[in-house]
C-alpha cells in the first residue's frame, strides 16, 4: 500500500481494501475488450457507511472512483480508469425488506437480480426486470445501466420498477430520493437521473423497488422461419392481436447456428430466424399468428417452456464460442425492424464481418454482435466501420443507440450523434452539480 | 401595451399578445385559491416558434414567464406572478402524429388528455393517463405535474407514457430529449427531469407518448361499506388476489352526502364508504372480494359501468358546492391506507374542519378535500393546521405530500419536510442549470 491508500484503509474497518495487484486486476474490466487503467486498489464495500467514508477519502485526495457490480456490463461502464479505486458494491447483498402487502422490497445493490426475483417468488410476487444475465448481474448495476431484459416487454425497464434509491454522493453525503409509494411528484425526479447514469452521479446504496404479481402459467411457443422480415412480420402481428407478451426474442441464423455448432439443436438449413414468444394468452393464437412460419413449437409444461427459453439464453456464450465479441444494443421503432435487420446484413456483407443478431423483438431491442479474432486487442477497422454504419442507420430509423446496456466508454464517440449539443451541455451541467471534482467514474456515459 | 409587451409583440405573429386586463386576469389563476400576482400579459402561443421567440425575450429583458395549460392545476403551479408573462400553450393543440404500428403518438401541449385517448380509440388504442380532470387537462399539464389519474393503478403516471419530448429552454435554444422507442438509456434521463418539474425548467412544446392496447370489456363494481376500514380492506384484498384492476376508487360519507345532496342517488344512512372497482376479469370474483360489503352493484351493460363510474367524476363537483376547497393530494403504502384515513378523522374532528375524502386507493393516493367559506379569502388557520397533521401523518406513513398534483406554492412550505437539505440543494444546483436567470416560473415546485 502507498500513503494514498493507507489513509483509505486507515478510514475503513479492516480489509476492506485490497492493493495486490492481481486482485486489482481483476475488478479492473467489465464484459468488453476495453482495455483498463491501473487502479490503485479495490474496496469492498460491505455498508453504506464504507462507502461514505471511501467518498470523503476520494473527495479529499481527488482520487476518481469506479463503482463496480459484478463486472457483466457490456459497454465499459465499470472499466476502470488510471489512479481510481474501484469500489465494489459486491459485498453488499441483504434484501433488507420485502413487503408482500405493498409490493415493494428494499435491496442492496449488490444484490444479484435473480436472487431478488426469487425472493418475490415465495410471496407469488416477482422482480420484473430480468437481463438475460440475471443470474450473474446486479441491482445496483441494473439500476445504474437501466437494464432491459426479456420480460420488459411487458412490464417495463428497471426505472419502470424502481421507486426510491439511497445514494452516496461524490463529497460522501448521503442522499434518499423517490419514495416507498406507487407514486408522487415532490421534488424533481433525482431517481430517474440516477437511473441511467453509470455510476456518474452518486453510489447507489439500496432501493427501494416494486415488485409485481408474479402471473400464471405462462403459453410458450418457438417459432422457425426461413426469412428474417416473415418473422418480424409476426412480432408486429402479435403485438397488434393483443397478446401482451412477456417474452418476444429473435434470433437470426447465425446465431442459431453458433448454438447448433455447440449444444447440436437440430437446426434445419432453411431457417434463418427463429421467435420465442410467452404471454399469459393462447399458445394456439400465437402460433396462429406466425402464419409464415416453417414450423412452431408449442410447450405444453413449464419443463418444455423452459427449453424453449433455454435456446435463447444459450445466444451469448455460444457465440463467445466464434470469437471475441463486440456486443451491440440498437433500438428502433417497432415497425422498422425489419430495416433495421436488412441495414445491419448489409453492414455485415459490406465490410466482410461476422455479425450474430439477437433482438428483443417486441421493444425494437436488437443486439447485433460483431465477433472479432480472439488475437487482437481490440476491434478491427472493419468493425467499427460496420458498427458506425448499423449505429446511423438506427438512428436514421428514429431509434437510439444504446436500448439498456449504456453508453460507458464504448458509445462515447457517437452520443452526440444521438443527443445533439444542447443535452451535452445539459448533461455536463448535472454533472458539475453532482460531482463539481469530476472524481466519479470520470470520462463514462455522457 | 408598454415598452416591454410591444417588444414582445413585435417579436411575435400579430395577435399572439393580450394585456387587456380583464382578460389578462382570467389567465391569472388556476383552480386554488392562492392569489395570483399580476402579469404583464399573455402570449397565446400557436408554435414553437411563438415560444422561442417569447423565451428570448423573457432572457434579454430577464422577464418571469409562468407556463400554462388548461389552469386547472391544484397546486397553484400556474398561478401568475407579479411583473410575469402567462404562456399559454392551450392553442398549441395538435396532434403531429399518430402511429397505430408503433403506438406511439407525437403531441402539441394544449391537447386536452380525452381528446387524445379518443384519437389512440380509432386504432383500438388508448392513451392510459386519465386525470379527473381529463376532459378539460391538457397534455403539457399532465406532463409538467406528472399527472395520475384513474386508470394509473394498472397503467402507471404520465412519466410512463412519456418517450420523448421537444422543450424550449429558458433562453429560448431548443432541446430534443428521449426517443421514439419504446427503451433507451443514451444519455442522462432529462424526459424525466422535465416531467414533474411544474414549467420550472423548460416549457414543453410537444411530447412523444406511448399508447397501450385499449381493453375489451370490463369488469365493474360498485360497494357500499359501513366502514371504511372494511373498504380500506376489500382494496387490499382486490389487490392481492391479482385481479389487476384499472381502477379501484374509494369515497368516503362526507363525499358520498355531497354527492346524494346534489344529484339523489339513494345514499344508504349506514353506508360510510364505497368502493368502484373495474377490471379486465370478472365482476363477481372482485364482488366476493368485497366480503364485508353491505351491497354491491355489479354492472352488465358498458351504460350501467358508466353511470357506476360517473357518481366518482361527480366528486370534485359535489363537493364545490359546500364551499371552497383546498384539494390535497397525499400518497401513503397501499397497506397503511386504513391508518391515513383514519388520521384524516381525527385532524377533522381535533380541528372542527370538513373534509370530504376520494382515493384513488389502488395506488394509495387518497385527496382530502377540506372545505372552508366561500367568503374567504384563503383557508381559514383551523383548516392549515388539519392540514399540517395530515401531510405529518402521511410522512410518518412512509408516504409523500404529493401523489400527483404537484408542489406548486401551495406545497412549497412542507417539501424540505419530504426531501431534506441535500436533494434541496441538488434542486437549485439543477434549476441554475437550465434556468440560470430565475425566469421560468419562479417561486415554484422546489
Ligand atoms: C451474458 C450477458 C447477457 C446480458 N444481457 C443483458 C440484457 O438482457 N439486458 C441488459 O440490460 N443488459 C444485459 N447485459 C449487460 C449487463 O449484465 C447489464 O448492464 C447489468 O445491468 C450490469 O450489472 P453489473 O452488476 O454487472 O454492473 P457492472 O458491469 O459492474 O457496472 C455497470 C455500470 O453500473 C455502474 N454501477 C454498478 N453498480 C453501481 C452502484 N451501486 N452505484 C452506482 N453505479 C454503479 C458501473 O460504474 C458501471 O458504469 C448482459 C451481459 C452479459 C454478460
Ligand atoms: C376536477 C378536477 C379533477 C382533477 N383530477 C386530477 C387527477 O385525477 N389526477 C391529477 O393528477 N390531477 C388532477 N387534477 C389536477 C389538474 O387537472 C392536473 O394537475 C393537470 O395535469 C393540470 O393540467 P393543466 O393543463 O390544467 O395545467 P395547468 O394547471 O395550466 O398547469 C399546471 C402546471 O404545469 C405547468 N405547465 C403547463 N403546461 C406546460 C408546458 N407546456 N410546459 C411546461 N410547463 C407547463 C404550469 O406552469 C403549472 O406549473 C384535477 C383537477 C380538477 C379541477
Amino acid at each position: 500500500m502507498n500513503e494514498l491508500t493507507s489513509a483509505l484503509a486507515a478510514a475503513l474497518p479492516d480489509g476492506r481494501v485490497l492493493t495486490d495487484p492481481d486482485v486489482v486486476d481483476s475488478y479492473a474490466r467489465d464484459r468488453t475488450f476495453v482495455p483498463p487503467g491501473r487502479p490503485l486498489g479495490v474496496v469492498l464495500a460491505r455498508s453504506r457507511d464504507d462507502v461514505v467514508a471511501t467518498m470523503r477519502w476520494a473527495t479529499e485526495h481527488r482520487v476518481p472512483v469506479v463503482p463496480r457490480g459484478a463486472g457483466t456490463g457490456l459497454a465499459g461502464g465499470a472499466t476502470a480508469v488510471d489512479g481510481c479505486v474501484v469500489l465494489s458494491l459486491a459485498r453488499m447483498t441483504a434484501i433488507r425488506e420485502l413487503s408482500p402487502q405493498d409490493e415493494i422490497a428494499v435491496v442492496e445493490p449488490g444484490v444479484i437480480t435473480a436472487d431478488l426475483d426469487r425472493a418475490a417468488r415465495e410471496h407469488g410476487l416477482m422482480y420484473a426486470p430480468d437481463p438475460s444475465s440475471y443470474e450473474i448481474s446486479t441491482i445496483g448495476g441494473n439500476l445504474a445501466t437501466n437494464a432491459g431484459g426479456l420480460r420488459c416487454v411487458k412490464y417495463g425497464v428497471t426505472r419502470d420498477s424502481t421507486l426510491g434509491l439511497e445514494v452516496v454522493l461524490a463529497d460522501g453525503r448521503v442522499l434518499n430520493t423517490g419514495r416507498r409509494t406507487m407514486k408522487g411528484v415532490a421534488g424533481y425526479d433525482l431517481t430517474g437521473l440516477f437511473v441511467g447514469s453509470e455510476g456518474t452521479l452518486g453510489v447507489i446504496t439500496a432501493a427501494t423497488v416494486r415488485l409485481r404479481r408474479a402471473p400464471g402459467e405462462l403459453a410458450t411457443i418457438a417459432a422457425e422461419f426461413t426469412s428474417l422480415r416473415d418473422a418480424a412480420a409476426a412480432v408486429s402481428a402479435i403485438v397488434a392481436a393483443g397478446c401482451r407478451p412477456s417474452m418476444l426474442e429473435l434470433m437470426d441464423r447465425t446465431t442459431l447456428q453458433a448454438i447448433d455448432d455447440w449444444k447440436n439443436i437440430g437446426l434445419e438449413p432453411s431457417t434463418r430466424a427463429m421467435l420465442i414468444a410467452q404471454a399469459e394468452g393462447s399458445a394456439d393464437e400465437m402460433a396462429a399468428l406466425c402464419g409464415a412460419a416453417s414450423f412452431v413449437a408449442v410447450s405444453s409444461t413449464p419443463e418444455e417452456a423452459a427449453e424453449l427459453i433455454g435456446v435463447r439464453r444459450l445466444a451469448y456464450h455460444a457465440k463467445e464460442r466464434l470469437g471475441q465479441c463486440l456486443v451491440e444494443d440498437v433500438c428502433v421503432p417497432r415497425s422498422v425492424l425489419p430495416e433495421m435487420i436488412t441495414a445491419i446484413e448489409e453492414a455485415a456483407a459490406r465490410h466482410g464481418v461476422l455479425i450474430a443478431t439477437v433482438a428483443h423483438a417486441g421493444d425494437g431491442n436488437v443486439h447485433p454482435v460483431f465477433i472479432f479474432d480472439r488475437g487482437l486487442a481490440e476491434p478491427p477497422e472493419e468493425v467499427w466501420a460496420a458498427a458506425d454504419e448499423v449505429f446511423r442507420a438506427a438512428l436514421d430509423l428514429g431509434g437510439t443507440l444504446t436500448g439498456e446496456h449504456g453508453v460507458g466508454l464504448l458509445k462515447k464517440r457517437w452520443l452526440g450523434l444521438e443527443t445533439g449539443p444542447v443535452a451535452a451541455e445539459l448533461h455536463q451541467g448535472i454533472k458539475q452539480v453532482f460531482d463539481p471534482l469530476n472524481i466519479l467514474n470520470p470520462g463514462k456515459a455522457i
